[in-house]
């Protein structure tokens, strides 16, 4: 089982509408989601807007590179990048940056 | 289960050593920790020496009021206060800051 983590910065004049987003997410992403191996996936948002993800999958570059095909992720990534800021062209799951896991406590 | 997420800053030129730290922790260190009821523990260092701290556990006060007490906590955060910039005067794990889960796949 690989661990991954990543940040992201939501415009805090939008984090209202970026929670509501994300506790309504269409099905067939969240389906995408599973169908691509990833596992225990949660978001958490602080006050400032930082965002920290973090997932569980067999294989990091499989689940990415699996989620990178689906139309409904494509269409999800860019209803969810005017919230983001500092993107600087690329999608918000391309932004997923290198974290070396350092510790691990079943 | 209550899910949590914190953030640090490792000093740059210290990050080696932080991780070589990690690679070797005191047993009773994970004794206390596992009896605490931190569960799924993981710590992610970044190139430029951000760490990203995710953890589960069944109560999130309870979990760290009880790593508050173990004197085996106290030797270890003051063994890694120097590892760490910008605390304040604060203990590490006092520093966990509150993000809001906002989004969740099992």
């Amino acid at each position: 089982m690989q661990r991954a983590c990543f940040l992201l910065k939501i415009k805090t004049d939008r984090m209202e509408e970026y929670k509501a987003r994300h506790a309504a997410v269409r099905p067939d992403m969240l389906q995408a989601l599973s169908e691509c191996g990833w596992r225990n996936y949660s978001l958490f948002l602080r006050e400032d807007g930082l965002l920290v993800g973090y997932f569980e999958t067999e294989d990091l570059a499989a689940a990415r590179a699996c989620m990178a095909q689906r139309e409904v992720n494509t269409r999800w990534q860019a209803d969810m990048a005017p919230f983001f800021e500092e993107l600087g062209g690329r999608r918000p799951d391309e932004k997923i940056m290198p974290f070396e896991e350092v510790f691990h406590l079943a």
